[in-house]
């Protein structure tokens, strides 16, 4: 699909035959492998920019490495569509990020070319060290372990852990920094200065150009002092290239910065570092969306724009024709510009995620108060535990598969003090097309056995809203959740109302069962109404709204008055929402039988939410079967 | 006590009354909180090198700032006990890391001087800016806001992360990094190799110096050179103090290196800091221990001696009539070793706990395959997952209260990729009088939910060495939990079997009641024997040794027999073992009521693990009435 027969690409079936071209048509398979992601991005969706922005270094890595048995991790791994291509999945390529498909990001059971899973940002270093370290342990000192990181996951601190640890391994590492000066958003922080400024104007360049036409004047009018004006300049050299480099300073050789672009210079660079030993850096420069114009220009936008005209370069929009209800992250995003109007108290952050969460509404307007802090959600945490020991009410928001690492900044920084800390976590639950590694499976388990923190979802954007009130109010640490998409409520600027923190809402009285949700996917059972109806069903239906504090009188009115409960949540059943509403039962004597429907205990990858809510059996159909079965068990079973 | 009647530090009750002393005093205040430090802690224990090394840096960051106006953070926190003395806890200070006592770490609630709690590392910088961004929010643009760091705790990405913020924040930030060149263990990775090269031989004043003889000699000889010359030093020195150092290079500027121990000349610094705005680092050189020579010599084994003999340098040790039980930390070091010995791909990796977990013990034997990589628990988690890859079977021994910095780590790169990783959680359960920063709580929650991962804990030395052999064949990531101190085997070295993984066993059959027991905590229960006998009890005990996957066939057995059910576990009851307990129960149709002993949900100070476990009623008391209770209650009530 879209490869021309004839062409270079449809000739690659692997790096072995891509190490087969001649050098100097190197140039035209990068455009090949340009064009074929061009096409199949703007026909089937997916990330766009970065994958543009590798394209020379993809086929430059696999032309001078010997992958697989040289070791190459994609850091993140939304630039690896050209690898996947490359490596034998050129075919597969169209069905990228479906349920069934190929993952959007490497993943080791997909092919022997993904040396490591990633997803989340930042690890490859680490991984490649552990990697070289192996192979230094098992006396493999040919091998190479490369890995490919962008200048925004390098400001994530387990980055720096690892050069710190690379630096003084002795090991065949080669880490090549992906400069765009973007993450999804434009990169932030000092680090991306210091490398626009070594970039534009290296200090040893700068000082090295000085001080040779210095000394070239010196030596017009003195030259008896040559020899000395020489020593003074190779030893200036050294120590500069030496220790004038933030690199060279954590004892990474620094090769760069060079054009990302050129085909041949990157193979005849990387041909050289092959043969220098040891840990090393190679620094190049690059666009994100090279190729595409409007997505060289427009580099947020065009990360992952859905479905385009590759022509025009206009991006698919659905045209519906009523109003729709708009995505919780809009609502997030307007409701916090909102809260923070009326109280100056109240500060955004956001770990690299502005355009992600729309916290960019809110620091659009107020810069001062909304802050970008990179990709580091540990410190989007630890700073904001500090914004509350200042009397700032912080809204901290963070996708849920992110805030798996900034767990202990929750624990030990927030909670441990009792800080006024609003967490609100993005993209709880299933996440969709980006799969395994970003579902929001486990923030229930996680943070509700954490001491002092509330833990809530809200079914709809109007409780979206009041909860995000709420926390304002709350003087303590507060976690929201709430899904990617679109919520319910087409006229959701409801006012906001404080809600009783620990309180459920009953939203219908039943018989036999009784259904316990949490969260958005409680407007499945409204939704299923009908349906039960027509099977003669009469489940009773309560949005829990809080996991912590549970509602203990709505539970004592839940289990007197119904046997069976169905426990529904979007997240994994190991620990979660269910599991309270178990410790709760036993822990007041009720003996109903329960019913948990949520995440398996198992990996789940990428897919419609649709689709895996079915599949985890918590989709419309899903609850209606559970609610059939429950009722058809007229008795408790029991040993 | 301790304090001499007319001392100075008798009359210094408070920050305030200290800046009242004159300046040329201030050796005499230093040399007496020095002694009020080892006069304490020689007959009451608890952290001790590390607060000699600050004697210093703490007088002269109370005289010279006006705290607790100005924001003062402590990273990690042990060397804060000379400002807890001079901030009016001196003559609480005998009760210090006890139950009832003051914290061995800052803490808010203790006082209004300890502006944010601390305990583990590398919070400092992330937590004082976001201080400081709040202050700057609010218009308090005279406010100073100090972070006291390690170079130890440098390491750790979060402090990283939080300079790279700081870099383009224009907020009253002082970074005071503590040089001692030590963590608990000596520092490594390259940051130190650095700090230690830019102390010894800062770059620009190395090539100052080459270029100021060089332009002397120049000068001589060619005096008509003699203005081009000096535009060039300016020049070049300008350009070397702004970028040659890696703290410039993130656009911190850049103070020292300083003496530590001068508490003048440190005064009159931090006063010359106190006007210069903006983001700035004072890079000071400290000796941990300093001014009590076996301290300073050996500063590993002085970081936390436990009681000593202030005369002779004698440590207190106790002596045993007979045998005693080894420490589980010597049981994982010694057979780690062993492991090691037959199988050579076992690797040990620990982020700076060489000698706390006992890896010391294979480090010195081998090595290269064992590692301490810093302060770094996500980098030793990713780096471990990278061995894996390469066909190595990582230990990667961590404790349970860091694991939380790693969480997303053992999720993202070990988990989901199914990497036969061995996480060895060590001070899980209460941790004791390092207190509420430190117990290893939440562990068993946190990691149960994550999907492929074996969670499990032994009941004795035995069982660790068991399941530390039986990790090595298990193609998949497991975690393996046990506690602080001592085991029950002073016969400890048996041949190690494998163990089926997911089965308990069965202690001892029973009556009526039986009681559930994940790891070592299951002593108590066979200790109890003979007073259950004594009060007609007869209860059932299993050792479920796994918390996932959970025997099912020793739970079917239970649930059968035994309609009254005790879990015991040294860690939250909020999900973790007895709600795995709970969930497998209630899934199973089964309706036996259920009492889980626990960690509590809230937070628990220090005390001794004793103490703790019977103020959470799961010491020996605690179980035998549950028991009792249990019995008494001879229906199930239900409402």
């Amino acid at each position: 699909m879209f490869v021309k027969p004839g062409s270079l690409l449809a000739q690659i079936n692997s790096p072995e035959e891509l190490r087969e071209v001649d050098a100097d048509k190197l140039l035209d398979v990068c455009t090949e492998l340009r064009q074929y992601i061009i096409d199949h991005v703007s026909v089937f969706g997916g990330h766009f920019g970065a994958s543009l922005g590798v394209v020379e270094l993809t086929v430059a890595l696999h032309y001078v490495f010997n992958t697989p048995e040289d070791k190459l991790v994609w850091d993140v791994g939304h630039q690896a569509y050209g690898h996947k291509i490359l490596t034998g999945r050129r075919d597969q390529f169209h069905t990228n990020r479906q349920y069934g498909g190929i993952s959007g990001f490497p993943r080791r059971a997909e092919s022997h070319y993904d040396d490591f899973g990633v997803g989340h940002s930042s690890t490859s270093i680490g991984a490649a060290l552990g990697m070289a370290l192996a192979s230094k342990q098992k006396g493999e000192l040919d091998r190479q372990h490369i890995a490919v990181i962008g200048d925004g996951a390098m400001t994530a601190g387990m980055a720096f852990e690892a050069m710190n640890h690379a630096g003084v391994s002795d090991t065949n590492l080669l880490i090549v920094l992906n400069d765009n000066c973007m993450s999804i958003d434009p990169n932030v922080g000092a680090l991306k200065d210091y490398l626009t400024d070594i970039t534009t104007s290296p200090l040893y360049n700068k000082i090295r150009s000085e001080v040779s036409s210095m000394l070239k004047s010196i030596k017009t009018v003195a030259p008896q002092v040559q020899q000395v004006a020489s020593t003074l300049e190779t030893s200036m050299k050294t120590a500069l290239l030496k220790q004038s480099n933030l690199f060279e300073a954590l004892n990474l050789r620094y090769f760069g910065p060079v054009d990302g672009h050129d085909i041949n210079h990157l193979v005849s660079v990387m041909e050289d570092l092959k043969h220098i030993p040891g840990p090393k850096l190679l620094h190049c420069v690059t666009t994100k969306g090279k190729g595409f114009k409007p997505a060289e220009e427009n580099q947020t936008k065009w990360h992952a724009p859905g479905k385009f005209n590759k022509d025009t370069g206009e991006i698919n929009k659905t045209v519906h024709p009523t109003p729709q209800a708009p995505k919780y992250q809009v609502v997030f995003g307007e409701t916090i510009l909102e809260l923070a109007k009326q109280n100056e108290k109240i500060m955004g952050v956001t770990p690299a995620m502005p355009s992600g969460s729309s916290l960019n509404i809110m620091m659009k307007e107020m810069p001062d108060r909304a802050l970008d802090v990179g990709i580091a959600e540990q410190h989007a945490v630890t700073v904001s535990a500090g914004m509350a020991v200042q009397g700032m009410v912080p809204f901290c928001n963070i996708y849920s598969s992110f805030m798996q690492r900034a767990y202990d900044q929750v624990v030990h920084d927030v909670c441990i003090q009792n800080l006024p800390v609003v967490f609100c976590l993005d993209r709880a639950g299933f996440a969709g097309a980006d799969g395994a590694t970003h579902h929001g499976a486990y923030d229930l388990s996680y943070m509700r056995s954490i001491p002092n923190l509330v833990v809530s979802s809200p079914m709809n954007e109007s409780e979206l809203r009041n909860l995000m009130f709420t926390a304002t109010e709350h003087n303590g640490p507060f976690s929201i959740r709430y899904p990617r998409g679109q919520g319910v409520m087409p006229e959701w600027r409801t006012p906001m109302e404080k809600v009783e923190v620990g309180t459920g809402r009953k939203i219908k009285d039943g018989e036999e069962v009784a259904i316990l949700t949490l969260g958005h996917i409680g407007n499945y059972v409204v939704e299923l109404q009908e349906r039960f109806e027509a099977e003669g069903l009469n489940p009773a239906h309560y949005d829990m709204r809080f996991v912590k504090p549970l509602d203990g009188n709505m539970l004592h009115e839940v289990f007197s008055k119904y046997k069976k409960v169905i426990t529904v949540e979007d997240g994994c059943i190991m620990g979660g929402f269910g599991s309270a509403v178990l410790e709760w039962m036993v822990d007041h004597n009720y003996t109903s039988s329960v019913k948990r429907l949520g995440i398996p205990d198992e990996v789940i990858e990428q897919g419609t939410q649709l689709e895996l809510q079915r599949y985890a059996g918590f989709d419309h159909e899903g609850i209606l079967n559970a609610v059939k079965e429950m009722t058809e068990v007229k008795t408790i079973y029991s040993k």
